[in-house]
């Protein structure tokens, strides 16, 4: 028995997207809840399949089944396809179950003929309208169906507007429009060797062919094949009574929100255009009224209207984008979907329907993207504003700023006083930290995602781009050139830290805006999530602002950090280039207080939530002057002492060489692979000794004013037990030495970062030594994949992303074959034999939503991240629960 | 019922070793082979256990028992224990299953007191021999049993010797002897405020005691502790009665091996000398005779000896060390144990034995070390010599050398034409080479395992000390000082690439030998093992000498080695600096037939063997000057164009302020995980292209000469199955044009490199588009380790071994656990979805047993190595194949 084949909009509905393709059953679904969606009907996807398997054989009998039920469509307006004196014309258009590009385009009015114009004009009264319509439904059908390039057809119209002496189509008359159709034809017939079909039925069957082969066009193919979309699904074939909003001044066209897209105001928002067709407000040649004004115009239509959209958004349970068009004080329902809105108003929109009742509080979360939040905590480039984007670096730091370009630090700290300033520099050093905090924005032409400048940025949350290799920079003449383009001291930039992109001139900004409803949506979220959600900070500032974000602890407090500030340098430096042990060990005495007196001021913001503190980690090279800059120096002295001798340049050179010697000894191939971590606390304990020795003081001062202290000491970079065991035994000592001199109890822990691949690897015997493990992401990444980010990130992998060797970016969302494989492997092995091991993931991935995923996945009891993504991973930890817990489906 | 408790020799075999100990079991089978060994008995290590568990209660009736076996000594003997007239006296020994450094020490002559002395004088009718060894038991016997210290002994003798202005022991004559024996007692009496005691049995009783105790010193149970020996298996204490080479003529001494141990040869060898004891022998003090001597000086003690010698051997099955004494032409064999032995003398023995028929084949393979052939291979340092060693590095490439220092390859290349030299070097660079090759070894100060001097002179077999820190090299002076030693050119000194040693002067070597044997052991070995075993050769001599050492075919044939040459480095340096892709093609292009060339004399050596060819590696500034010497020129030029001026200086100053600019372009933070393997040739695929062009087209050149190819191409650096998937495509393309244009078929495969983490837990997709894998184990064990073995072999790594925080070196032997434990996940992942897979490893691992060992067991096709450790390999393998097949239990 066959299958029925033709369906009226009547007679389906939103569930059956298999058969009557996506569009067709949308429009089924608002025709039967009683929308005045122009009549029609949909071919189904099996008459396609039937028709692509034959080879291209028009299914035998699928002409009468359309012709029937064309006669349902004819009866319900009034009119007769085909019939000269009142015809009805269609619109022919394909519709697969998932939206795919590539698929055959629309064709609009067809049904007309040398006949049926002549109806259209005694209908309309408006020959123009009429003959319009008609060239264009030639236009469309031969490029479409006959294959006649478009072009063509254009360039006739251009003689036209040539000889009539007009610039826009809207100019030519009438007449020379029946002309323009007349040559069309011809131009047909020359082409293709036969006449153009006059007959609408031929048309019609033309048409629906033409419909079936795009489901194998190669554009198609292409893209069914990346999305992995099986070729037998087959399209469905919609063909729709036209209506026309160019009728005269009862008809019309119009577009609206059922809420503000911009704002989520609860209230309908829109535009209308009078004896005007769709495409005439896409053009933007008329200036369209508020959609309120439609209620003076026409009363009836708006009332009619409202109650459709409210209706609307009760069948959709959401905020839909609706056009309609009026065609002679009649409203019909050309299309709803779903609305796009801002980020604001994705919030607002989602708590309240929350409120309302209309949707679950659970789908309330589903409905907010992690990133429309990450949009709303930093100030962002008004999206309606044209700028002009002169080069594009990395996003290292979100956010967009607007400041006057200046080229060192000391300027930046000096003139960021008084008015915006945006520091741009070949890269950063921590030399240049109190103009970067000085500046509302970095810009650097070196460096990757981890850079100095990218790093210290994210911590402060000021907007950077980093790595724009686009500009040069000459610092002599204080001016950086990009795209020949010539940027001076003083002159306006606006940065754009959430895309990288670097604008000229001041660009409009929109505010950052933690409204209530955020608040409220985050709060929900809170409930019901199980990852917990702390932040990676490293001074009281970062952490406070992640404490009124919604941190529950800090999960990587790096000190080094704080090695890094100005006052401490030259203390690190004493300690690294110390002789001996002795020497180091009176360094150290030195940093002891400073460090202390870092942890107390964290430990006090932190209000008794745990505070995971990473001892040393970064090789010691990294705290002395450049080698480049030292060998330069040692150069020229060198020459100046040749040239010019003297005693004091000699001992000044001399001085210099031990340095460079010094800073030489500590240079290494591959750093990130060398002395660093773990292994510099096994050859220099004394380094990490005073390290705790600071944390458990503190804890112990900060505990007698009365605020509860957890801190949990993380050992980095180990690759074997017998590192962690090693250090640990030493530490273990040095904090129960702190506790028993001061008398005072402190809850401690020691654990360890998985930061390299063996680490994972032998976890079943690190975890028996370990309290906590925190996936350290952004170096596992780096030695799973063999990748220094650094090097790769602007010479390689951007373009392994692009050529689609990888789907995205490692350091960006994490790797779950790969990385994700030996981390869940880690938490399997590790939880066989320390059960109560707590288990997080301090690498960049932890505010990252399809990363936070992957963590719930795998069991592990928090994820961290910088500040301003723990309301992301708020969202996202709640998201992933909810999805695990039921499956909500959300229509979207 | 309780346990027999005390074993006479007879009663024992050599499988009671849990019982008797490991050194009461062997008596015991000597005994029982009929060898005249002194007789006596063995208390078992369960009443040590007994005593210790009873808390040091002497367990009852012990002592009873022990009478009933001494009365069976004293019959054998004719003497009785503690009687005046006829006294036999004993040694007490402790001997635990294994032997276990920290037991008690030997107590000889026990029996001995007042009365029993006077008894020896009698029988042997020499005091100062009695007295002698009177003062030797109550010293012994004081500090062993009685805990007064040795040296307070030392210093009362030191006094005789003093006032009897002597300065040998053996010159203090008897009633000097018999006057300090009643010094040692009053001292004994004074520090433990006893008498010493005089009854035999008391000390009997007593040692036996110690014996028990000494189980639980400290230092046997951090010994045991640390070798996993269980606590509860005990120490037996044996009792032997004491014999005498010293009692005149008629006696002597003497030490035997069945076989030269220094070459093998099947005679008996040994020394002898008359009327001395076994310490005389150690001590030098007399020449002992040649053991044929002994043939004349009393034939028919050695013909017993000789049948003892043949017995032993016959029943031991192996070369045997015996100690024996003559006590008034009585033959006593008092010790004798497997023979230790050159490795020349190693494979001789096994081989022979083989062919004798005394052991299998399988055995004979078991028997030698595989570091006995890498002796063989290479000279070695004379191991009889006395040396100098002034410094040590890393033992880079194995073997001595001896030579004259020169500070310059150009001057290496120029003396060394007429005398041996040494080049040492800060570290070498690829314009040393043709100094590198004149020289006999290379020394360098700074660089690890695999820097530039190590792997250079390990593919052309030159020995090599590297990153010898220890010097410190002034080539102005050209000199090179350590430890206060001084160094300049011209002088001789030696190296030791097997153990990093330098060495002043000119050390005697021993030469390579390749023997007969060696060869037929290896050949036996072939036929057993499973692996197969490939060669690392990337030039036609080092792949001759290769095959030569039995090599089946190349498993890394690195291709950028053939960068480096003179001739082409400028091309290379061409390509890399070549402004576009039309430039590089150019440089490509003379580089194709030079490439072609080297791959066809490859081809023609391997005669149709597989030739596993790694197309390009690192990353590309490897081929470029020197950064930090160009930035030197660079400053010095500014400088000199900023005080001179000139048009002609400007202009070079912008030439190189041009090539600095284009090395800080390719310059990399980590250039280990940076733009190189696979990532190179998707960004410029031009330049693999050009390599796989050549591998082809060679390889028809050379089958048309009628010698067979197969080559195979492996892309190195591949972390995603995306990066295999398109290189291979695009060199799988000009692989076929190749083969189209020529017409000639090329059996060629594709393969990959598994180095990094990522590669081998995504195996399963990777083995998909691969026909071989060959896990390149350096580099695994850089990024599974996350250590950078440049820098961290000399920093901290051998640091980690002294702390035994790693049990080895990772990057000499294979990290079972973490590395491992990889490669076993991805053989298993990529054998299930591509069966035919080919799987090899290519890392330097491929050479070392142990790992050899364990490519067996993870299943493994072959391993490929240096062609000096090819034969390592081969025995390796067969080694672990034998172990595999049968549990052939060789005593030793």
């Amino acid at each position: 028995m066959a299958n029925k084949r033709v369906y009226l909009f009547e007679e389906g509905n939103a569930q059956m997207r298999d058969l009557l393709g996506g569009k067709g059953a949308n429009l089924a679904e608002m025709t039967n809840i009683g929308l005045p969606v122009p009549p029609g009907f949909t071919i189904t996807t099996e008459v396609c399949m039937e028709y692509l398997r034959s080879g291209g054989k028009f299914p035998e009998g699928l002409m009468d089944e359309v012709r029937a039920a064309m006669a349902e469509v004819e009866r319900r307006m009034g009119r007769k396809f085909g019939d000269p004196d009142n015809p009805l014309l269609v619109s022919v258009r394909s519709g697969a179950k998932f939206s795919m590009p590539g698929m055959m385009d629309t064709i609009l009015n067809l049904g007309l003929n040398p006949q049926t114009v002549e109806g259209m004009i005694r209908l309309s009264g408006d020959a123009r309208f009429a003959y319009d319509a008609y060239r264009r439904f030639i236009m469309m059908f031969s490029d479409i169906v006959l294959d006649v390039e478009r072009h063509k057809f254009e360039e006739i119209l251009g003689e036209y507007k040539k000889r009539l002496g007009v610039t826009l189509d809207t100019e030519v008359p009438a007449d020379a429009l029946k002309e323009l159709c007349s040559d069309y034809m011809q131009l047909v017939e020359k082409e293709t060797g036969k006449s153009f079909p006059t007959d609408p039925w031929e048309q019609l069957q033309l048409a629906i062919e033409a419909v079936f082969k795009s489901w194998n066009n190669p554009r198609a193919q292409v893209y069914r094949e990346r999305e992995g979309i099986p070729w037998d699904l087959g399209t469905a074939v919609n063909v729709q009574t036209m209506v026309f909003g160019n009728m005269g001044d009862e008809s019309g066209t119009g577009v609206a929100f059922t809420r503000d897209a911009a704002t989520g105001e609860k209230q309908l928002y829109g535009e209308y255009l009078v004896n005007a067709q769709g495409e005439d407000v896409v053009a933007g040649i008329r200036t369209p009224l508020h959609l309120d004004e439609l209620m003076n115009i026409n009363p009836e239509i708006y009332k009619q209207f409202d109650e459709i959209a409210k209706l609307l958004e009760n069948h959709y349970r959401d905020m839909m984008d609706i056009e309609f068009t009026v065609e002679k004080n009649r409203l019909f329902i050309l299309q709803c979907r779903v609305g796009k809105r801002t980020s604001l108003a994705a919030v607002k929109i989602a708590v309240d329907m929350a409120k309302e009742g209309l949707i679950s509080k659970d789908e309330a979360i589903l409905r907010v993207k992690p990133a429309d939040i990450d949009q709303l905590l930093h100030p962002q480039v008004d999206p309606k504003a044209q700028v002009q984007v002169i080069a594009k670096g990395l996003a290292a730091s979100p956010g967009a700023a607007v400041g006057k370009v200046v080229f060192d630090a000391d300027t930046a700290a000096e003139r960021g006083q008084t008015e915006p300033v945006i520091l741009v520099r070949p890269e950063t050093t921590p030399d240049d930290i109190h103009g970067m905090l000085a500046s509302k924005g970095v810009l650097t032409a070196r460096g990757g995602m981890t850079s100095h400048a990218a790093v210290v940025a994210r911590g402060f949350g000021i907007p950077c781009v980093a790595g724009c290799e686009a500009i040069s920079i000459d610092l002599h003449e204080r001016e950086f050139a990009t795209n020949g383009i010539t940027v001076k001291e003083g002159d306006w930039i606006s940065i754009n830290g959430s895309t990288g992109e670097v604008i000229l001139g001041q660009a409009p900004l929109v505010e950052a805006m933690f409204t209530d409803e955020l608040h409220e949506l985050l709060d929900w979220a809170d409930e019901r999530r199980g990852l917990g959600v702390r932040t990676n900070a490293d001074n009281p500032r970062d952490a406070r602002q992640a404490v009124e974000f919604g941190a529950e602890g800090i999960g990587l407090c790096r000190t080094e950090h704080m090695f890094f500030e100005t006052d401490r340098l030259p203390i690190v430096q004493d300690m690294i280039l110390a002789r001996d042990e002795a020497q180091r060990r009176s360094a150290l005495d030195k940093l002891l207080p400073v460090q202390q007196k870092d942890f107390e001021g964290i430990f006090e913001v932190m209000e008794g939530r745990p505070v995971t503190v990473r001892l040393i980690d970064p090789p010691l090279h990294e705290f002395l002057p450049s080698y480049e800059q030292t060998l330069r120096e040692v150069t020229e002295l060198r020459v100046a002492v040749n040239t010019l001798g003297g005693s004091a340049l000699k001992a000044l050179l001399e001085e210099k060489e031990r340095l460079l010697e010094a800073i030489e000894s500590q240079r290494e191939m591959n750093p990130m692979l060398g002395l660093r971590g773990c292994r510099l606390s096994i050859l220099y304990p004394e380094i990490v000794e005073m390290q705790v020795r600071a944390i458990l003081q503190a804890a112990v001062a900060v505990k007698r004013r009365g605020i509860d202290v957890h801190p949990e000491i993380m050992i980095p970079l180990v690759g074997d037990v017998s590192e962690l065991a090693f250090v640990r035994e030493k530490l273990e000592a040095v904090a129960k030495a702190v506790v028993e001199e001061t008398g005072q109890d402190i809850d401690y822990k020691f654990g360890t970062m998985i930061e390299i691949p063996r680490a994972a690897l032998t976890a079943e015997e690190i975890a028996q030594h370990a309290e906590f493990f925190s996936f350290g992401t952004n170096d596992l990444t780096q030695t799973t994949f063999g990748i220094s980010r650094d090097d790769a990130e602007g010479k390689f992998l951007a373009k392994y992303v692009e050529m689609e060797l990888l789907p995205a970016n490692p350091f960006e969302k994490l790797d779950r074959e790969g990385v994700g494989k030996l981390m869940r492997m880690c938490v399997e092995d590790a939880r066989k034999v320390n059960p109560s091991l707590k288990l997080g993931i301090c690498g960049e991935h932890g505010g990252e939503p399809s990363s936070v995923e992957f963590c719930h996945e795998i069991g592990l009891d928090y994820v961290s991240c910088s500040p301003f993504r723990v309301p992301i991973a708020r969202l996202a930890a709640a998201q992933v629960a909810i999805k695990d817990k039921v499956s909500v489906t959300v229509d979207k």
